[in-house]
């Protein structure tokens, strides 16, 4: 549904195209790409008859008018290949051009030819359409061409007339001036969003800054969180995620375990933003001043850690735009503002915005200012609340806006909803977006649900960002599984999925305890209360953790997901599966045991075709995690899982390489 | 990619519409139909939050303006379908429409309010939207929501407000008039090809009338064709197709055998076409005059068979048109026409046509001329030779044309190439197409063909027609597994293919050598010289194909293609499908032996919840080839076919009736 090109009054176009991918909803949507990476485009290519197709991938920065070419491949059935890489932030744009070429036809139809009198005539039709390619030549091709036409046409020895008429250098130079005059090219001008690395590779840690003070029952500032920068970034996370930063209404605010009577010391919900301090462009007294974020980002980068802001677009009823914007709101006959739900959830202390309001330019430019003042401040990255409850073309306003002028920010979409609203989400413009994962725990639903993430069509607009826990959601694995079930969660999360996070210190402190039988609510929950962590507890996974950023950090295999392969274990507590690299350099084996309370044991049996290993040589298996490292033969090996020590190894797969001095070792 | 609406600057349309389905190739080519038939329509539509989305299916024929539309029902995971029927031949527009309907939604939030405040509330905001809604409406509509809204606003009672806010006929009402002006409407208007019943189910039985002579020797007419009518529709067939019916040139004339001399009394291949007599729009005159050929049509007509002509769109070398339009050829540099190929075979008495001649707008306007000629005298289908040899735009043009003049008119496409190319020509216009089918010989072969063709989303366009020989190809399986090859390949041909048709008598008298070992050709072909067939013979299979016929005729179940399935058998060589009607009433079971040498038995699984036959209760299974009746119980039943003398079952499938005597028969 992309910008479609005039075609002629001349119906003599004899190539066709069709089908070509990618391509998203027919041309409407980009695909997703990160700097550096490329673009293959296939096609299918093909014209009546027996004569030559030829054709091109055309491609562009989107904001270029001219095309860079490149030839594109026949892999058999009509279907053609050409790749192009996309360096650049930005907008990229690709078709396909193709077209029966005369004089590739006119070469393999000579090639066929056996009788004197024929290849004499077909020689000088050769010469022919040589001329006009040297017509469309210049300098020392032109001239190559026209002599070589001269030539065909004085030739009078057979065997040499058929040598120099398919001369393959000279016919590489004739193939370079193709007539393209009535060359058909793909109506959709399909796009490319590019983006860097972070997009598709990138760990993040959520933080609620206010809990971070070292003192009990005191509010944590921005100069706490940064005191926290050096745990975070030691475990090997690369961005840190803070809930909303902005004025708390004190109208409606929620109290203690999302109670609606407060006390006078409730803190309320970040998410009930804007007071009498300020709106969504303001920062909460008591975590500090604009200058204190400020210094809390530089503080971050100095350690590698970008921090992710929250953007909920969303009013505590004291808000200061509910009085000086109403029209943003949708009123009642009685005066009020119906305040904002998710079923099941009741946000009684935030009112939604009305995206419909006569006034809606106004309130969309209010939005994307509030982004943009925050990208002003030096954020990059917006962690985005609920977006499927506010209307899509908003975001595909909004998102295209910002990243015009800042194509480095990163989206993420916290759109836990139908299926095909998240992917509408990922669509338009949201470079990441979570997951069902946290629903996902047995092996064949992560195994249905990481070969549909990794392999269906959607894959080239939605990257999946996997939590195995958020503020919002304790699951139930994690409540009843004890450290086991945290370790094998993370363990999961952080090798199925590129992109992956965590809500610490809940976390890696393995905080359990539900509201009440049935929910995923945590009790005593921080979205509504200050709380203090012991993070030098004995049992603080912050350690192990780290060796697995390790493992993600060292292992580029890990820093993709289209590269998935499960494999068969003959026991259904036990997931193997691999992630590689495209020359196979690097290959990651994770083994998981997804039963939390007993040893599970199994042999598994790895492709070592598709992982490019030799069967009948030994390889190394390196856990990343424990150290330990074994040697395997052939497809199936053994593997136990005792979750009271670890349920789960990462491997590095190590081929055995010989030395000129014989002395065997693995890389 | 075909006609876009142009959207407005109002960025507040929240509802969203993908994936629209049927629709080839985004909309650039139209799906098939039969008058009569129904479209069934499917969108993903959904919108942002929790508001209720209308959807409609928008349609109506092409030369009309005003849309008719049929409400869209939801199929779960926020999938909608609605379906319309197409009446009439030609061409329909279909697409889709899709808002947030503010009545349903508050409908729907009003529903589940218990506040008795909150309740008061709700209904004036629903009275609001009901004044509008009486705004869209007139009549005794308009009276009775203004009447509506007015008590909405009145009522005291809370159980009284509640029940009226939820009166479902008022809602019916109100849900009527819509306020769509923020609805979005999907970009593609599709299109639908409506074609004539004869388009998806026909027989077809070729001829040559140059051997309808019944004395042995003499060049048969149009009128000892006439006298061969009631042999061909005694045995069912509806479609007579002629091979070409023109002047045969007499340069380079085929001999006997396809050999390049020939003798003074060689009549060529019809193929090679145009002479002094005339050439694309002429008469051979060795068949009679145009006079005589109107006579065969109004015989032919009067026994059920319409006479099918073949367009073959390439001139023998003494065709008018090589003199009087040379720019239609194209010459090489020694005043020669290169022949026509269709590797491998060569065609040395035929010159293609030049569809990029500069002149190529008279040349094509000559042809189209051609097709009109053939209709003027009342012909509706054409067998079109070698189309994939032809530029595609000029079919997606002349067929364009044509169709707008005759919607009546079928196009059999003889492409017998590359997969996409076939589809090609099925997309842009061909009503039928040949197949595979000679070549599918095994029984994995025929279920991944026949899967395929029913099931995949080419089904919409591409309408196949299995044929078990044509006067080109003498499959092997012909050549060499004697009567029951013919007999299965017939069975297989009519019972998979709603559309099918045999090259006869050489068919039916089971002419089986080959012009050379391992060539597809016939000995002493038809294509090249006058047969003579003893049509007498004892063992003619016309008989047999007669009871064929007439279980086509009999069961609605083979009139149609897409209702395909195959069931299990425990035997490689036994083949079981069955067809059946949308509600069940008539189901055909087919069981092949696909082995002509031996008999083969195994026991079928048919799925008979697939069929709506109860497991627990006998069915009759009524043998419509020998019309022995069977008494079959439960999904798994014996059979056993022995190819001496029959090699195949028709089925009919009778569920038990029980009248009201208790007295037991099978529908």
């Amino acid at each position: 549904m992309s910008k479609r090109r005039v075609t002629t009054d001349d119906r003599r176009v004899r190539a066709v195209i069709e089908a070509v991918t990618p391509s998203v909803d027919c041309g409407r949507f980009p695909i997703k790409r990160v700097a550096g990476e490329q673009v293959d485009v296939e096609a299918d290519c093909f014209a009546d008859g027996h004569d030559v197709v030829a054709c091109l991938v055309l491609h562009r920065r989107a904001e270029q008018r001219a095309w860079k070419s490149v030839a594109m491949k026949a892999l058999g059935n009509d279907r053609w290949r050409g790749s192009f890489g996309v360096e650049s932030l930005g907008t990229y744009v690709y078709t396909v051009t193709a077209w029966v070429d005369a004089f590739l036809s006119w070469r393999h139809d000579f090639a066929r030819r056996i009788d004197a009198d024929d290849i004499r005539v077909a020689a000088q039709a050769g010469a022919d359409l040589i001329e006009t390619a040297a017509a469309r030549a210049s300098g020392a091709d032109r001239r190559r061409l026209t002599d070589w036409a001269r030539r065909l046409k004085a030739e009078i020895d057979i065997e040499a007339l058929q040598a120099l008429a398919l001369d393959k250098s000279l016919s590489e130079v004739a193939a370079r001036y193709p007539d393209r005059t009535r060359a058909v090219t793909w109506p959709f001008e399909l796009r490319v969003s590019v983006d860097r690395e972070r997009a598709r590779y990138s760990s993040w840690y959520e933080l609620f800054p206010r809990s971070c003070s070292p003192n009990a029952g005191v509010h944590g500032t921005f100069a706490d969180c940064a005191a926290c920068l050096p745990y975070v970034a030691a475990m090997g996370f690369d961005v840190l995620y803070l809930p909303p930063i902005h004025p708390i209404g004190r109208e409606q605010r929620k109290g203690r375990n999302n109670t609606l009577v407060t006390a006078a010391d409730d803190v309320g919900s970040p998410w009930a933003i804007g007071a009498a301090e300020g709106g969504h462009t303001a920062v909460h007294p008591q975590l500090g001043t604009l200058g204190d974020f400020r210094t809390l980002l530089a503080r971050a980068s100095e350690r590698g850690l970008e921090i992710a802001l929250d953007i909920a677009f969303q009013c505590a009823p004291d808000h200061p735009w509910v009085k000086s914007h109403p029209r943003w709101f949708r009123w009642r006959p009685d005066g009020t503002v119906q305040y904002a739900e998710n079923p099941p959830k009741k946000y009684q202390d935030i009112y939604p915005f009305d995206f419909e309001s006569d006034d809606w330019q106004a309130l969309w430019q209010a939005l994307l200012e509030v982004f943009l003042f925050w990208c002003g401040e030096g954020v990059r990255i917006f962690r985005v609340d609920n977006p499927h409850t506010k209307p899509f073309p908003f975001w595909e306003w909004v998102i295209g806006r910002i990243r015009s002028e800042h194509p480095d920010v990163i989206f993420l979409s916290e759109a836990f909803t139908r299926p095909k609203v998240m992917h509408r989400l990922a669509k338009l413009g949201f470079t990441q977006s979570y997951t069902y994962f946290t629903w996902r725990n047995t092996k064949q639903e992560l195994v249905e649900y990481f070969t549909e993430l990794s392999s269906a069509p959607g894959r080239e607009y939605f990257r999946p960002n996997c939590w195995p826990n958020t503020p919002d959601i304790l699951s139930e694995y994690l409540q009843v599984g004890g450290q086991p079930a945290f370790m094998a969660r993370v363990v999961l999360a952080a090798t199925l999925c590129a992109n992956y996070g965590l809500y610490g210190p809940a976390f890696e402190l393995m905080e359990h305890s539900p509201r009440e039988a049935g929910s995923e609510e945590y009790l005593d929950s921080e979205k509504y209360e200050l709380r203090q962590w012991d993070l030098a507890r004995q049992d603080n996974l912050a350690e192990f953790i780290g060796r697995i950023n390790a493992a993600r950090r060292d292992n580029e295999a890990l820093h993709h997901d289209w590269r998935l392969r499960f494999f068969p274990v003959d026991n259904d507590q036990l997931i193997c599966y691999a992630k590689s690299t495209e020359n196979l350099d690097n290959i990651v084996v994770a083994v998981v045991n997804l039963d939390p309370a007993h040893p599970q044991s199994g042999w598994v049996d790895l492709d070592l075709d598709h992982l490019g290993v030799d069967a009948a040589t030994a390889y190394q298996m390196h856990d990343l995690l424990s150290g330990a490292r074994y040697l395997w033969n052939g497809r199936r090996n053994f593997v136990l899982l005792d979750p009271a020590r670890s349920p789960a190894h990462i491997f590095r797969l190590r081929r055995r390489v010989r030395s000129e001095q014989d002395f065997d070792y693995f890389a």
